[in-house]
């Protein structure tokens, strides 16, 4: 394969060669039903079928076009560098509902340039409005790229420099605020802003990409569209994620920020709602709600601000062949707190009694979640479960591990006490947990 | 409500204390339908529809049995023993197939004394006919009870002991196995006899309950039939994990055991397999496969054992705010391996490569995994994929986390090479990880 055509195989790769194209030429198609296509040859990532040529046409979107032999393919020009040109943005007078837009990295936020290879964050109103024309008609938006950073180095202080950055949005009167993020701990953060601020007057919606905006079959258009008008239209003051609902570019679901997780690596459709019901969905362009139970839009004056983790929470995942010193580690390092992700019902070996029994002593908050993910640990079914509670273990409901965490970093940050630290992590913040059994399960 | 009427409410509990029952009692329940019920009166443990009551029949079956006024209810004697009595175990020449059941504990293995309140197991074949006894008409069934503990408490010593048990009873001439398990570790026991028994001459197959066959809602005898019926009838020489498909009583999945996984709490339908198709199901006592990828049933002389383990293996958790120096620490207590349970694609943040590199330059096998669960890691992506890969980081294609650790431990329990090491983590050696993408995800 030539160097310069990139991911093409097959009958699109023989046409391309036919006629001397390489990536970055103009090139035109048509399509034996007449229609007519011009565009920038991009490079192809992904590993589909060998029939399509991809072009970024001038409105900044890319289309994949299936190619025949009853087709023609023209060069118009060479070596045509790839820019995104902004669309004339509507800077007069809107009427438009206005909402920001927080860059903070990933993904969505990122471009290939495909002569450097390098990767730009694209974070301008302008930018957007190019990567994503229809956002112009549904709102004025205002953007700041606050950092550019793959999710994977994102960390509590991260969290805090976000929660006050929409705190300092809040004042601009705007509808609502989305925040573009990595996948990869964008569940993670999610859950921090929800404890870091309570009494939203707006939704502060989080989304993503799976594939970036470059690739043919990227996610990122749809979700920045749906996480918009989410922000515009829904009816809670909640911290949510924007994603996929599934393969099909229709439905993008919105899932409260304490109950969501990325459960696949690559697939559009990754974010699941566990143990609870998604808030609302996007179709259409439309918001529904779906959950009846959220925290309606507060007023501006009872907004509050908390955004301070500390970092001395672990979490610990127990396997059979698990070594109890890890938690005697963990007390020595002083950690003030740790999250056990037990198995079933909410158990760890009783090997790890003593290392728990020391940490209580200590004063060091230890809470149960499960690796099951789905369901809620019960410490009373088994004696192994009530000795590991008079042991010192707080069995946490059916709360998510990582959310579980991320709950400790924020409660330890606001008090020494271990009682005190007890009847936080089981005082139900914002929909992290719930009493009942009232959860989805999809087999 | 009467201490001795534990979990009965509404119209059933108001119908026992009428006639002075007690948990224990012998009863009569003449249905209006003319119907006639005669068994000791058992404690309810689920809340559910506050009209039935509970019968443990002489069969050795509990039945719930919906009581309206249109009803009678008779207390036939009181206090009576709750015995289970054996069933006449045919002991005379069997020409049904001959299948060993190895009881290790668990929920399915015990049965609660409503007396004394002990949990005690049951593993005797008499007791077996006598839970289950449709077994008599499938199978000639020996059974021995290798120990009785809560499955959180297994180690990779009880693995050893299970694959020994396993292989002595081969020389049986067996036509199948079925491990009686508790369900939290199921899966990783499953995982490590997967890999410790090689060429296996008939299916060894783990069953567990999440209810235990004292309760009326209980899996234990659907989930044990056909894990029996798979043992006989399966063409695989491979391990297995037999539990519920879903919440009705008729079909239980066959996962293959390196690639199940315990996804619910409480759930009858818990164990799913992921990024692969389940082995087989079991319907109307009919093994039917699925998978057309699996190890036939190999002679018994080519039967391999390699049953030793490894313990410094560890499995890391990544999350916003880890700590390197946790793995800097497993370095120092000597740990010989870790696996990382990174984020997305596999990644961990940039922090954490001095101590990757550490353990590089020590000879320490560092694995790449993801939380997400479901999907592949693909450390080529982004360019932070590669600088861990650089540091060190072999990336273990669709592995689960829990089941790499367990083939960690496996791995470094045969060779110090790191090299070699490497090597075997990247053999399938009991399908543990796909190199195309094949795997099924529900959404």
């Amino acid at each position: 394969m030539p160097h310069d055509l990139e991911g093409y195989r097959g009958s699109a790769l023989k046409a391309l060669i036919s006629i001397g194209a390489e990536i970055g030429d103009a090139i035109r198609i048509k399509k034996s039903n007449g229609a007519i296509y011009e565009g920038i040859l991009v490079p192809r990532f992904e590993y589909g079928d060998p029939e399509y040529i991809v072009l970024k046409l001038k409105n900044g979107y890319n289309i994949g076009l299936k190619v025949t032999d009853a087709d023609v393919v023209e060069k118009l020009g060479e070596g045509s560098k790839l820019t995104y040109k902004a669309q004339p943005t509507p800077k007069t007078v809107s009427n438009l509902p206005k909402v920001s837009i927080i860059g903070t990295g990933g993904t969505i936020a990122s471009r290939v340039d495909y002569r450097t290879g390098a990767v730009t964050p694209v974070f301008t109103a302008d930018d957007i409005y190019s990567m994503v024309p229809e956002l112009g008609e549904i709102a004025d938006i205002e953007t700041k790229v606050l950092f550019n950073i793959f999710s994977e180095d994102m960390t509590p202080k991260h969290w805090t420099k976000i929660a006050e950055e929409i705190a300092s949005q809040f004042e601009n009167n705007v509808q609502g605020i989305v925040v573009a993020h990595g996948t990869d701990t964008m569940g993670y953060t999610a859950a921090a802003l929800s404890f870091a601020l309570q009494n939203l007057p707006a939704p502060v919606i989080l989304v993503g990409a799976q594939r970036s905006s470059d690739r043919p079959s990227s996610d990122a258009a749809l979700n920045l569209i749906c996480a918009v008008t989410a922000a515009i239209h829904a009816p809670f003051g909640e911290v949510a994620v924007a994603m996929h609902k599934n393969l099909s570019d229709n439905e993008v679901l919105i899932h409260r920020g304490t109950r969501v997780r990325k459960c696949h690596t690559s697939r559009r459709d990754a974010f699941k709602s566990i143990n609870a019901d998604p808030l609302g969905v996007v179709k259409n362009r439309v918001y529904h709600q779906i959950s009846s139970s959220f925290k309606p839009r507060s007023s501006l004056n009872s907004f509050k601000i908390q955004p301070i983790f500390e970092e001395k929470a672990a979490l610990v995942k127990y396997h059979p062949g698990f070594n109890p010193e890890i938690i005697e580690k963990l007390l020595d390092m002083g950690y003030r707190g740790i999250i056990l992700e037990g198995t079933g019902l909410g158990h760890v070996g009783s090997v790890c009694i003593k290392a728990i029994e020391r940490a209580r002593d200590m004063g060091v908050f230890i809470g149960m979640t499960s690796q099951c993910i789905w369901g809620r640990v019960n410490m009373n079914v088994y004696y192994t479960g009530r000795d590991l509670q008079r042991a010192g273990v707080t069995p946490l409901e059916d709360m998510l591990a990582e959310i579980a965490v991320v709950k400790l970093m924020w409660v330890l940050a606001q008090t020494d006490n271990i009682e005190e630290i007890k009847r936080l992590m089981l005082t139900n913040i914002a929909g992290e947990f719930s009493h009942r059994i009232s959860y989805r399960w999809s087999a």
